[in-house]
């Protein structure tokens, strides 16, 4: 069997989200559907991480086994050939076969854009907030992130689970056109975590909380205590990280 | 009579364009149903240019008259609360009762953004074009086309217009993150013209046709000679200029 990697860039506006659900476009699902045609036998696709519904990816990546042996250009041109326009493939790249776009991720990186100015373009793609942020404040909190940290207050609750912890490789604001961008790197993400801590440092930056009680939201644990989660629209997964692939 | 300017941005993807027509969903029908509203009458808004269908305006200006005396807050506020999410409105007002938005308008500033990288995300707000293109020589094409030219060869035909000369303040080509941008700013712009400027200018990029073939094309006047018009959607309206409102 050949093991082949993607990477997968997609609106997530039309879908309710990757992973494939019954009567709910996905995705996993198109793509599946697509790879079933273009490799003339069904198809199992594994992506690194499960983004929500309305979440954006411009580096998702995906994995798959099959008997086909059309070349990774053909697989490349009739994916975008076949795929909706919301869903574009970068690259197409045979890899060992014991490789799993999930398990094997070192690193996945997240942004998430935040727009202090209405916009008719970018309202798909950004969080408008009306109220004047404080950057360094948001920076503050980001920055007490980085390092090895129990993410329990700033996740939804999976008993599936062993623990919580995540190690944080980066987690910075920066200012960007009309707004600000998040970003965070780590070697893991539980679910809704990018969107409660944005949440919860807007509210900072804003006045609503203090960076004391950022600090203490996070060594608590108690989800009850942290912000709402900022909407899905404005958060991006960019890219997916692994060893070298020898 | 008060006189009302407006700063209007728009996604061009679900609009017919800008002009209001019969059965189609145009921006200034939005706007003159929803300040008919918010002014309590009927209004007739005027706006700087006509964009095509599928482009989009980050500053478009428009202007109306009304005798409504609601604050220019309070319309700002309606507008932006009753606005379909495809437009808002970044500022509101009150200016000289004679101040016209189209016939005032002493620069319009436009971008063209050309995608070397299929994209999901922005298959919506820039043209994918897929041969490499070298930006020294489609800057080279750009320069020639500042200053006062006939733009005859790059517009579609108008028997209303009594001359197709135009004054190009700037006109430059950049590296965006991807792909290139094209920024053009002049006096009047001709039906077509930004569009059938990049088309013939991505030709000569690509190496289909050389500079003195542009440079030609343009003495000449003849538009047979030019290269197909790119795609609506990668075009914005910038900017509309005015000597200060005094």
């Amino acid at each position: 069997m050949r093991n082949i990697k993607l990477v997968v860039e997609y609106d997530g506006t039309g879908f309710a989200g990757w992973q494939i659900q019954q009567r709910a476009r996905t995705i996993q699902q198109e793509l599946t559907t697509v790879l079933h045609q273009v490799a003339q036998e069904e198809v199992n696709v594994i992506g690194a991480g499960r983004t929500d519904s309305g979440v954006h990816a411009r580096g998702q990546v995906a994995n798959f086994r099959t008997t086909s042996n059309l070349s990774t250009e053909s697989f490349l041109n009739a994916l975008n050939g076949l795929l909706p326009r919301d869903i574009c493939v970068h690259s197409v790249e045979e890899v060992p076969e014991k490789f799993h776009a999930r398990f094997d991720a070192k690193e996945r990186v997240y942004r998430y854009f935040v727009s202090q100015r209405l916009s008719a373009i970018n309202r798909y793609y950004s969080w408008f907030v009306k109220y004047t942020q404080d950057v360094n404040l948001m920076n503050q909190c980001a920055k007490i992130l980085e390092g090895d940290h129990d993410f329990r207050a700033f996740c939804k609750l999976n008993p599936e689970l062993s623990h919580s912890r995540c190690i944080v490789t980066a987690s910075c604001w920066a200012e960007s056109e009309g707004g600000f961008v998040y970003e965070i790197r780590a070697n893991r993400f539980l679910h809704g975590m990018v969107r409660a801590l944005v949440g919860t440092m807007v509210d900072v930056g804003r006045g609503y909380r203090t960076f004391e009680d950022f600090k203490r939201i996070l060594e608590s644990g108690a989800r009850s205590d942290a912000g709402m989660s900022s909407p899905p629209h404005g958060l991006f997964l960019e890219a997916v990280r692994y060893d070298s692939l020898s």
